[in-house]
Order: structure tokens, then C-alpha cells, then sequence
């Protein structure tokens, strides 16, 4: 094991591998675009594990991760996220450099993008199949007809498809709700498309992108693209939900333990809300958790520890609460591994990843951004 | 105002100082030694407007905090972290730069720490006054007699005091019960001191720390020494709490409108998890808030939007609810100001604040750190 002395963000790069592997293969049996989300890894050099597993084009969620990617070569990047009108300028930058993707909402900005941008945009038109967050709601022809009548009409925008990102998925804890919750949404996105394909617009493609379905999910019905992120990584929601193993979460972050107070089975271990994120995880069965916790294993970490789970966050430090053996084998100045329970923010905290070598791999945040 | 593209951390630089030194006044009115936490505002630029009140003392909550406002001239630096074994190096190579303070709740890594330390280090027992988050039980007479032990055994630490985070202050919704918890814990770290004292050790100081206390209150009986932090941004939380006015929070983060759906009243902003922190606050009145919701007015922001809240968080956007005029007055472009529920989480995020002239104030995450 490398040594740590202080908090540090810990990645299994032969798990994110072969979850990158495992997903890109599934996406080409299924004869389904593969668009990774690179959101969650924000890393040129996870990246890049992508590309050896044939990737092309990617998903982000901002301009700035957009340039980032772009200057490690990659060519075709869809900004996932509402059209910020205020970086339209940024956009056209970028839309000199790689074929830019752009997801809308609405008409607005439409014409200022259009006007004087030098190579094709391609857009994609969000749907909110009622996870009520952002998009146009499945069932407004109107307004569904109005934005795709406004690309159509403006040169050098592409009218791609309908996009939607099913976060009910989040929701289901059974595999049958989870596959009822993405036919439910590819039933409103299919006739959305419908709407739109009697109104004149035709050819539009579905993307979808949700981790829950697309790990567990074998059958698309008429999507064309998928834009998974998560799963590179993986986490404790995702765990919990049944959508990986304990072997495919991919990144941990190590917390020396600073205190053992015995009597009331509780780990004071340095490592808090801006190491791991404030997100949580509420269970049935053992409340609200904000990460489980391992124990060293060869050069990483072993099996989530049963009756352990990190049950309060100050800024700086957790609390672990766990049993009577574990106590026992507990000393300040051990490394105990945390798992993350949303890997996509916990990953954003930090400038880079140490790798189970010790490697330091930079994220975007070491990059100036 | 500033020109705005996309989320910014805001500072309102004359509240903050406003804040400081009033704080620092009152420290003085009461006779207490005021040794602020920094690990609020992380910035170099910040610190020295306590400088400019008249401190010398501070406190931060991490090993490479202090070495930041170290390497800035800060000469008294105390490190509100249960010690941790593994940076005893750091701690030594801290003491030679600066009069050092350090926590224990147990006597594990004193002895390294006292072995080869150039100069003295000044040791505090971290109490645990009923919070358990961290800290040696008040009740435990035997235990604080031991730690004691320890430190007075060792040359070069010096035992200055007891010191407490009374955190249940943040459950308090009323001045009475913000009094009583606050009488509550000084009785607790008195009675701990008695018993120190009783066990022969004597001159025992005692320092203590919340924002809400440290806010309202203007009786400290015996407590020698204050550390509040959040003080000098405050947030939503304290605003809830009745802890600060509007006028007095002094960080917002300006988040560009990309979408207003007027049916559902939502807006839809670019600024999300990743901006502002998952932190919540939950209140009977109003349900969970991930923070509250001001126009531009002035080079700043206006007063806090009535109906209105930051319902749900995504990594990088944010779904406002709010009211039929102000969906009527917003539009996509618009910039709006959210007041953060937790200031130090969302501080954390960010490698600078922008203040009201548009100027750039770095912090520690600019710092390589």
C-alpha cells in the first residue's frame, strides 16, 4: 500500500478499466453508441482508458471540462447541460476545434449560437420524462415542436434527437422497478419522437444515459446512444442499489484514523465533507450513511466491513460508527478506506487520484480550473 | 455588478470586514481572547482583515491550513484537528516557524510528538461536552487525568486548557435555548477543570467556539478564549438560525438562469453540488433548502426572494422554486445570487472569491493545496 498521511482520493485503475472495458463491449453488442459521461472522472488519464477501449466521442457538462477534453484529443463532445446563453462565445470556440454537441430546453440562444458559428453544432433537445429537473416535459408537443422548429430553421444547427436522463432510476431498489422505470421512459421519449415526426421532423435519434439502467439493463429498445458516467467509478448508492459489485467500486479515499473512543463503538478518522462530499445515502435497513468503510488489503483496500458505516461528516473529519471487533483492531494511525457514496462529487473535491502504485493522476482541477 | 458567464463565488469584502471587526470588538468588550477559525474563508486576502482588527491568534482545522497562513506572517496558530499520528513531521517542521497549538482526546502520538520538537507546543484536551463527534467525555475524570498526564510528562508541550466545539448550538431555534446550551456546556468544561484541578493540575484555560454563541450571546462566564469562524461569511443556516441578519452575509454564488419553466414555477440555474455544497437545512416552515435565493442590486446581490428556495441539487445545476412574479421577471441569461446553507462547505469548492469590484481574491485551493 502506498503510505498516506493525510486524506487522499485512492483509484483502482484496473477496476475503472474493466468497468470501462465491460460497458463499452456491452454497448457495441447491443449496437448502441457508446457516450460515456466523463463528468464523474474529470480526468485526462481515466480518459484515455476510454479511448483504448474505442471510444470517440464523450459527454460533459460544462464548457470548461469541454476544452479540457478537447485539448487531450477528443474530437466529438456533447455539453450535457441546458444551454448557458452567457458562453455562447465559448461554445463557438469550441465548436472550431471538435464537433460540439449541445443540449436545449428552449429556443433561447438559439440564433446567437447559430450566428457565425463556423462549423455545425449539433443539438439535442432535452425531455423531462417527469423527473421534473430540467427539459421539456415529454408531453409539450407545442413547445417540443417550437424548439425543434427554431434549430431546424438556422443554419448550421443540427436537429440530433431527444435526449433525457431517467434519474428515477436512482429510485428503484428492485431490478423489475428498474426496468419498468426505463420502458416507462423510453415509451414517453419514443412518442415524444412520434409528436415531432408528425409535425415534419424526422430521423431524430434517443439518448438515454443513466448508470442504474445501463449496468443492469440488457435490452435499449430504440435508443440509439447511451451516455453512462458513473459507472467508470462506481459508488456506494450504486452498491446499494444493486448496480455493481464491491469489486467494481473503483475509487476509495483513504482517512487515517485520528481517534477510537471504544466504549461508544465510534472512529474519528480524518477525511470529512470536503474530502468525500455532504452527499448521503438513506437505507431502510441501516439508515443514513455518508460512506462504508474497508480495511487495507494488498496495495488497496479489502471487503466493506459489516456493521460500519461513516454516520456523520464534520468539515474536516468523519464519524464511524462500527462494532466491537473492529474497535479491537482499531489504532489512531491506521488507514481505513472509505467509499464513496456519490463518487462524482467526492471526485470533484480533488486535484488528482493516487493510483494503487502511488501515482499521482491529475484531474481538471489541477489544470487551472 | 460584475459580468458573470458562470458560477462565481461573490464576496461582499465590506460585510465581511464589517463582520470581523465587530466580532473583534466584541472580544475585546468582554475580555476574551479571540483566536478565529480560518478554515472558513481559506484565503490569505481574508486573514488580513483580521490582521487589520488587531488579531494575532488563529485557529485552522488542518496541517497544510497552517503552513498557508504561516507562510502569510500568522505567528500563533492553533490546529483545532484531533492529532494526527501521521503528520507528526509536519507538526514539528510547523513548530519551528510558529507558536503551535495542537488537540488530543487521547495520549497516542504525544511522545512522538515531544521527541525532537525544537520549540515548546502548546497542547489542548479536546472535551466532548455531548455532541460526540469528537473529544474525550467531560464525565471521564480518569481519562482527561491520564492525557493530562502524558502532556505534563513530556518536555516541551505545555497543557494550556479544555477546549470544546458546543455544535448542538446549530440545533438551537431559540435565544433561551442558545443561552442554555451554552450555560450547559461552561458548566461541563468547568466541572472537567475542577477535577483536573482537584488531580493537581492547575491554571487550566478554556476556549470554546461556535458561531451561534459567539453571534448572540454576551456572557461567557469563565471561557478565556473564543474561536468562531463561520462568523465572518455566515450563511443560511446562521440566517435561519437568527444568528446574523440578511445584511450580514457577506458570500453568495452567482449562478447564470439557463431555463424558467413557468408552469411548475422553477427555474432552472447553472450552479450546482459542486458550487455550493450538498449541505441542507431543513426547517418545519419551509421544508430542505440547499440555500436561498437574491436578484443583482447594485454591484451585490438584494434582499432574499420570499417563496423562493433551492429545492433540488444536481452536480451542476440547481431547480429554484419560486413565485409567479418572479418567474414573470426572470428570464434565461439572468444572473442569480444564492446564499449558501453551509458558507465553509461551499468556500471549499472554489480557488478564488470575486469580489464586488470584480477583483480576484485566491484562496488555499489556488495555493497548490
Amino acid at each position: 500500500m502506498p503510505t498516506y498521511i493525510k486524506p487522499a482520493l485512492v483509484l483502482d485503475a484496473g477496476r475503472a478499466r474493466r468497468n470501462v472495458e465491460r460497458m463499452a463491449a456491452k454497448a457495441r453488442r447491443l449496437g448502441l453508441r457508446f457516450r460515456p459521461h466523463f463528468k464523474t472522472h474529470q480526468s485526462r488519464d481515466v480518459g484515455r482508458m476510454f479511448r483504448d477501449a474505442g471510444v470517440e466521442a464523450i459527454t460533459v457538462s460544462s464548457v470548461d471540462m469541454a476544452e479540457y477534453f478537447a485539448a487531450d484529443g477528443w474530437g466529438d463532445i456533447l455539453i450535457a447541460f441546458p444551454l448557458n446563453i452567457l458562453e455562447i462565445d465559448g461554445l463557438k470556440r469550441l465548436a472550431r476545434r471538435v464537433r460540439l454537441g449541445v443540449l436545449v430546453e428552449a429556443a433561447d440562444g438559439l440564433a446567437a449560437l447559430a450566428a457565425g458559428v463556423g462549423r455545425p453544432v449539433d443539438v439535442w433537445v432535452k425531455i423531462d420524462i417527469g423527473a421534473n429537473r430540467a427539459g421539456l416535459d415529454w408531453s409539450d408537443r407545442a413547445g417540443l415542436a417550437r424548439v425543434c422548429a427554431e434549430v431546424a430553421r438556422l443554419p448550421r444547427l443540427r436537429l440530433r434527437g431527444l435526449l433525457t436522463h431517467n434519474g428515477r432510476t436512482y429510485g428503484a431498489r428492485t431490478l423489475a422497478a428498474l426496468a419498468a422505470s426505463h420502458a416507462d421512459s423510453l415509451d414517453k421519449m419514443r412518442r415524444s419522437r412520434r409528436a415531432l415526426e408528425a409535425a415534419g421532423f424526422a430521423g431524430l435519434e434517443i439518448s438515454v444515459g443513466d448508470t442504474p439502467a445501463c449496468s443492469r439493463l440488457d435490452a435499449f429498445g430504440e435508443v440509439d446512444e447511451i451516455r453512462p458516467g458513473n459507472f467508470v467509478l462506481y459508488d456506494v448508492t450504486q452498491l446499494e442499489l444493486g448496480n455493481c459489485a464491491e469489486r467494481d467500486v473503483a475509487a476509495a479515499v483513504a482517512c487515517p484514523v485520528v481517534a477510537v473512543h471504544a466504549r461508544r463503538r465510534e472512529i474519528v478518522v480524518y477525511g470529512g465533507a470536503i474530502h468525500l462530499s455532504k452527499e448521503d445515502f438513506v437505507s431502510a435497513r441501516d439508515g443514513r450513511t455518508y460512506g462504508r468503510v474497508c480495511r487495507p488489503r494488498g496495495a488497496g483496500w479489502g471487503p466493506v466491513l459489516s456493521g460500519t458505516s461513516v454516520r456523520a461528516l464534520s468539515q474536516e473529519h468523519g464519524v464511524v460508527t462500527t462494532t466491537e471487533d473492529v474497535i479491537r483492531r482499531t489504532r489512531p494511525g491506521d488507514i481505513l478506506f472509505i467509499l464513496p457514496v456519490h463518487s462524482c462529487l467526492t471526485v470533484d473535491l480533488w486535484k488528482q487520484y493516487v493510483d494503487l502504485g502511488g501515482n499521482k493522476i491529475p484531474t481538471i482541477r489541477a489544470c487551472g480550473l
